[in-house]
């Protein structure tokens, strides 16, 4: 069938599969100074240069990356600077990297490094990718968060200490420290530069920054150059692999529930069964990723973000890191609703001047949202994924079932409302004050009854809306989902009685 | 170290790995009509298409598949009609079948083809496993819910949206899709032909059936032929791999609890966490299945389905696709009890009049259950694949302590149905009356501690079982094991005592 | 097709890749006891030979063994009985051993055979790490949980079944069959001889040793030979593969949570995350384990087990089976502490006179706990592994967080204890006497508002804590974390305002 030499490339070809650091690593142009970083460092954080050198960074340069036809390129910007082109993207490429504009930057053995590699930074290979990524919602998610006054509140419930007199429950503020722990994790933290601190290391004394907020790889992280978000959160360092980001794994590490069960939910799927019996032989490698040769099954990034093509190189879905580019709704919410306008999401204002999307009835705040037009666009995105397994009359289906799920799901958030609004003007509890307009009154986190709507939403609504997306089952049933948003009216109706049979 | 005639034959040995392939699609003699179907499939939905193509049907015709020896068989007809026996089986040889009975049937360039393959379809070259399949309970998973007038109150109860009136909680009925949603995605739709639609595609206007109740893969879906069940709730379409259904992932699609933890179980025993480590390397696709030369360790297949032979052929236990066949026990219920006769278990009536295979009170309503030497020859066989890996002694004592278990179980569900009771005679719940003989006066699913009494059983009770049953270790004990159990009961008896407080 | 030397070609390399135990069976030295053995036994328990075939141990003798240079030597003892060294370690070789120390010794054919292996037969090769495990907390799980008074009352009302006899609900004691299914799964069991058992078996009729106690193999185990603990826990019989014991699915048999959920927190950590997306490629069976080389991530056994090397041959970490040399605190507990001194701990006595490592008030009680000299030793131990892949600053400020985590939840375990405290003097519940010297008057984990202090330090400080030392993110925001520990604090002032309602 095959001639000689045709065989001979397909070995080759497979040997470049199973060793690639062996076949590569003689590739390697290394600029004089990553050398140097190397000579030391290969005995001081010898885990980190062995992670790089199976990196494609380390065995590629961006003048041979800017080579490839458009569709196989991994780099978007159009050229790189003369200096890096050439050589392998080693320490020094990126730790080196517009040293001026980092805060973090610090004389190291004659060297301007910086410790804290930004989107900035990437950005001179990477540019459209870390445009996107800007004009994406994770990249805002420090400051939506934290600079949303109802948000900030749930923090801070979250995450201070409760303290007890003998009659009431109080609550001492944590520190920051407290949320770089918790919500920060994922939404990354402010890393500030603190001063410097000088200690003695195996090569003498040196002098380091000392950081705030450090380490972190959330995705709205705020860098000390000022920018935001961490290519690091997915592209873990300093492998940088496109095998992990594309695997389910790696967008579990903040969405597993039961707050965003996406990945709870996937991988009881049918979808994310395929990928655990069959992935391990998948090539999460290639670019462009082709459908029904690469995967079988899609995985997270094959829906929202991946450059996907059939098998005779038709293009199916662009790259995007603006992972809404494909998302009409958002399903995450007090009420979902359609996706906003703007990744800042603190400039939404509802009637009651929250920065919410919804009204606490469940209107949406239209003028903040995307409309019907751009929504059906993004589902149309959205949808030509699908098609290339499934039928239209599957994917229609399929989407007219979820519509329903979110209309469904924000009806028992409504009643669920309902119940907390009753315990507010009766006062069993203190949060929000009907009596002259509207006004937050208290914290509308602290108390039992406030927590169990909170669940009502943010656990068991969201649950069974992802359950829906993804097909996956149980999490729209038991596991935090309708059982568990009915059995919660329920439990809020109850407290309400017991608390006003107390207060008698 | 190798000279290279090794290294030649070590990477052809490679190879035929890597890309089966194309080493199969040699082989592929696909009908005229299968041809036409691809030559706009290809385009019009690719992932299918290669899908299919890595799938055994594709490279296999059933002809050979009909020569091989008999262990080694996977197909179980004993003739194959002459026009499918000699192609392999492709889009028209499945979608084509069978078109008259098929309500689903459109015409579709010339050809007649219906969208839902069903066991019937499938039965043309695995007769004998749709004929178990059809004598399993789960092929009557859809009328054992929905038919059965305690199920149904519980589906409503978690599928209706509560409303809230300032003082009474109350309940919305749900609509199909919304069954279909929860409960059905595992249990089966009914899929139904509702009328035609004309829409314009890539190759100008064609007409498709609408559907209500589709897509779905539930393992007791009402296909509208009048077949019951779905092949591709485990064969996943179009691969239908034997390696995927073996996998315990194609089992947590609906497994995964909390109501039937078999999954979470059996992920975190000794047996799922040898597949977990070394699994990677089994023989998933061996027929038959040799024990300790294809897997080290059980999977959900291995116990429950799978022709199991030892290294010398011998067979440990013969394939079934009638699941109870090695079950003597249904660990699931209110109560667990022997294994009911019929695998339609609406048929069964307890002392209430009840299709419930125990009373309230626990007892087993025997008539409908499988007798005792039934329960021996089962758990007998059962057994003999333990003991092909475990001592006669290890065994037994493992079974002891299930059985064990079970009792103890049933116990505590008694004791938190003796505090539902007590809510139900002094007024604070309304469910069962038992002023003129018992009987439903209410939905025992409505109100708070109906909904715990739920837990007691449906989650906790069920839980301790499954850890019992796989040595799942910590889902026994505070995974929603016994600690839940025990706390449960405790949390009922306060709520009844705070309602009782309320109403005084 | 394809010719007949092409075929060969092919089979000699799938052979060379499927079965690897066939080619290292030519090294296979068996002892004539074992051949017999195996003689019977490949048709009694072919999976188990099977197994045992793919173990290093069936194709290597210890003479072999002694011969590797230091760092790769994988037996520690100096010396092999002269009779053992120079044949594979087989059947008899194992469980032949000291059969005089073995109470279930039993006549087998001729051989005097025990069913249960221990550590002390396992000594025989491995004396460093038996010695070591003794040491290590683990080695006392069963009577760490059993004799200890406190938490052998915390089992009691876990495995103890309720009654309610109409109003009050009371507690039925456990058997130890349900103390072996539930807690001693993991903490081990006493594995006792209660006589002899005579049955037919395909060999005639045969006499064997009843246990009560079996099968177990939790880490304390107490065996027939007085020995404690269980190799098998992890290194799982009869592959004993170290690939397994280093992946993290051993340890998640037990670490799964809500109580000890370190498994589930590493799952979604970026070094779980690398571990699950790149695992299946690195080298689990190097001895040493090469960091950067083998694998790109730390499992669980690489922080807190296993001999590591960077790819220069330096060792970075001794290998250690008392686990606690690299632990210098207990995350786990009422309130964490510094580590106790002791393996035992029920030699710990506060003031209350209770076998605990607190107070109530959460003052450590120092006499018996590690000093911060040893601490600071250990936790520099543990920070040398981190070294190897991340800077100093990283690893330092990764430490300053998780010592103020700690100090943070024992805070809110303070509070909860307070509220706790408060029902006890106030009537509402029944535990703690503060009249005449603090005294156990009544269980402090039956009443409901006892259950819910135990979730908060045994359930969500604990999780808080693992998410810190880990880096889970959400384990210790919403998923059994600072969410919970919150929630549950103004759920217990609840339930002792409306229990104190009741009893007005």
């Amino acid at each position: 069938m095959f001639s000689r030499v045709k065989k001979l490339f397909l070995l080759i070809g497979v040997l470049t599969l199973v060793w690639p650091s062996f076949v590569f690593s003689e590739k390697q142009v290394l600029s004089e100074s990553t050398t140097e970083c190397i000579d030391c460092h290969i005995t001081a954080t010898p885990g980190i240069v062995a992670d790089w050198r199976k990196s494609r960074m380390a065995t590629i340069t961006p003048a041979e990356a800017l080579d490839k036809d458009k569709l196989s390129r991994r780099i978007s910007a159009d050229k790189i600077p003369v200096k890096l082109a050439e050589v392998s993207v080693g320490c020094y490429e990126c730790h080196g990297l517009n040293s001026d504009s980092h805060k973090d930057t610090y004389e190291h053995n004659g060297f301007a490094i910086h410790t804290v590699v930004s989107p900035l930074d990437c950005a001179t290979c990477h540019a459209v990718e870390v445009t996107q990524f800007g004009e994406n919602i994770m990249s805002q998610a420090y400051g939506n968060l934290m600079n949303n006054v109802v948000h900030k509140m749930l923090v801070d419930e979250i995450n201070g200490t409760p303290t007890f007199d003998g009659t009431n429950i109080g609550l001492k503020s944590q520190d920051k420290a407290t949320d770089a722990e918790s919500c920060l994790y994922c939404h990354g933290t402010i890393v500030e530069v603190k001063g410097t601190k000088t200690r003695d290391t195996d090569l003498g004394e040196m002098t380091f920054p000392v950081f705030s907020g450090w380490p972190n790889q959330g995705v709205g992280r705020i860098n000390p150059d000022g920018s935001k978000g961490s290519c690091s959160s997915c592209h873990a360092r300093h492998q940088f692999s496109i095998k992990l980001a594309r695997q389910p794994y790696t967008c579990s590490e903040c969405h597993k529930g039961p707050d965003v069960p996406a990945y709870k939910v996937y991988s009881v799927s049918k979808h994310g069964n395929i990928f655990s019996s069959h992935g391990k032989e998948w090539g999460f490698n290639a670019v462009p990723w082709v459908v029904g040769e690469d995967f079988d099954s899609p995985t997270c990034a094959t829906c929202h973000i991946s450059l996907l093509t059939d098998p005779d190189g038709e293009v199916i879905a662009e790259r995007s890191h603006r992972m809404n580019d494909r998302l009409a709704n958002r399903l995450f919410g007090i009420f979902s609703t359609a996706h906003p306008k703007s990744a800042d999401t603190t400039v939404i204002k509802n009637k009651l001047g929250l920065p919410l999307p919804a009204e606490i009835t469940g209107e949406p705040v239209a003028e903040y949202l995307i409309d019907q037009e751009e929504q059906g666009r993004r589902e149309d995105k959205m949808k030509k994924t699908c098609l290339a397994c499934h039928s239209k009359t599957w994917v229609d289906n399929q989407f007219i079932r979820m519509h329903k799920v979110i209309a469904e799901t924000n009806d028992k958030t409504l009643t669920a409302t309902k119940v907390l609004a009753s315990a507010w003007e009766k006062g069993a509890a203190k949060g929000l004050s009907f009596k002259q307009g509207l006004k937050i009154e208290d914290s509308i986190f602290d108390e039992t009854i406030e927590k169990m709507w909170v669940e009502q939403w943010l656990f068991f609504a969201n649950s069974t809306r992802y359950a829906s997306a993804m097909a996956g089952a149980d999490y729209g049933a038991f596991a935090n989902g309708r059982w568990y948003m009915n059995k919660n009216i329920q439990e809020m109706a109850d407290w309400l009685d017991f608390k006003l049979n107390v207060m008698k």
